[in-house]
């Protein structure tokens, strides 16, 4: 899957680059959009797209789309006035670079181009009518019925302990529904058929709950050269996380459940999707 | 015109009590929509697709989504890194409410929920195509290449004398983009003829700017119970204005020859509307 990691990033960065805007904005944007994630959202919708079809130019656009949409979460979420953090993968967080006005700008930047990549798709490359279809679900899973919503709830959750129940709410919002998006782009960008699109979904929706839960792993178990910030920061901001309110071993265990039920839906589909089974092995057994 | 304002306040409101979201957070999107405003853009749309068809259902979706985008610009120029204003139309700020990190939330899932209305219109009022054409000229109107880039420039601007095509430049961003598409939509949405959808953008163009001096305007000359902020206090936040960099009789003379320039552009149209007419009027008598 790394082999389309330098594309993509080339995609995200010809196109702020070629915008006309003021550059310090530019700079602003492409600052959080270099800063070396994981990609995994443009990486599943890529491996989904490409498991029906070869892989195109537009695979390219549409997960340059969800990248920019998860860039500006992670922009607004770091802001003081949220989770007031002061690095994020090792480097300086935006604002903290840029000043506060500029990062709340190039989230509010990143956001409104991601709608910008959908609306244009050649119409060869993604009938209009699927690229509505997309506009509309990739706002129903970043807007207040999903990722911002998960972000509030969140907020609202903090400095007090949280059921499981919750905790799954707030990550089915704040994480699943954005992966859920990019592994459905793919399906209807590589025109898998109907029956794939509800196991696609499904499988998402349990690799967002499995990446969470090795997340919070992480935070308890990796060191901080690897994972780019302080082992125990959740602890310390009193976020509720899936071993706090099991345990490790418990935690442990619901990540294999769940890495288990992904597995299985890939399982089912029509095409056997070996990239998507290479993500997530991937998942289970990242340091990062 | 404002005959339409309590159908467009009720689509505004409705589109948000019915979403899945926190109920905090439908409050803090509710506050800043409610409060309000004079709603130019929408009626502008409303009233350049009513000088070709009769106002359909359509009319007001595509109004609310102009106006979340505009809210959502208020609540974030409001906060306390960018204007750091504590009251807007005579009522505490969305920040002063509700906090910044709830603000800055509301101001995002707004954003975002602008392009849900516009991807949930019907095929039978707006064509996939129309549609994504839209979604597409929304994008460049209100992201980096229009009214955000129009705020990082503003921002710049502060606490140094701008020129009078800089001045320009940053108001065609923040202000005129946005109300050029309001009127180019509502063309679109009536099935103006080509000629006239770049009529249309003209008079939206001198629209914009009149709109800008006028405020400029009323901040040196409106009383503070109209216009629902103190007098001066664009002086008083070092903003460079048209009666700033000119004097008020000049900026008087220059909103006049926009106004007429706009009236120019009405009067090549196809069609009478004199909705339109009646929206400059409006323009250059206001008081708040």
């Amino acid at each position: 899957m790394e082999v389309h990691v330098p594309t993509l990033e080339q995609t995200l960065k010809t196109h702020v680059e070629t915008m006309q805007a003021p550059e310090r904005l530019k700079e602003a944007m492409l600052y959080s959009l270099d800063a070396g994630g994981k990609r995994i959202r443009p990486l599943l919708l890529i491996a989904t797209a490409g498991s029906y079809k070869p892989v195109t130019t537009a695979a390219y656009q549409l997960g340059a789309t969800v990248e920019m949409v998860h860039t500006y979460s992670l922009i607004h979420d770091d802001l003081p006035s949220m989770d007031n953090d002061d690095t994020r993968r090792g480097k300086p967080t935006n604002h903290k670079v840029f000043g506060e006005a500029l990062a709340i700008l190039a989230g509010d930047a990143l956001l409104t181009e991601s709608f910008s990549l959908i609306g244009n798709m050649s119409e060869e490359t993604l009938p209009p009518r699927d690229a509505l279809y997309l506009s509309r679900r990739l706002t129903e899973a970043s807007g207040a019925t999903g990722m911002v919503g998960g972000q509030v709830a969140d907020l609202e959750a903090e400095n007090r302990t949280v059921t499981l129940e919750e905790l799954e709410w707030i990550h089915r919002q704040k994480t699943a529904a954005l992966l859920t998006f990019a592994v459905e782009a793919g399906g209807v960008l590589g025109e898998a058929p109907r029956e794939d699109i509800t196991r696609l979904r499904h499988f998402a929706e349990e690799v967002g709950i499995a990446f969470q839960i090795k997340d919070d792993l992480l935070d308890v178990e990796g060191s901080e050269s690897t994972i780019g910030k302080p082992v125990g920061s959740d602890e310390h901001n009193h976020k509720s996380t899936y071993p706090g309110l099991l345990s490790v071993d418990e935690a442990k265990r619901k990540l294999h459940t769940h890495i288990e039920r992904a597995e299985h839906a890939l399982q089912s589909l029509t095409v056997p999707a070996p990239d998507l089974f290479a993500v997530l092995s991937y998942m289970e057994s990242r340091d990062r």
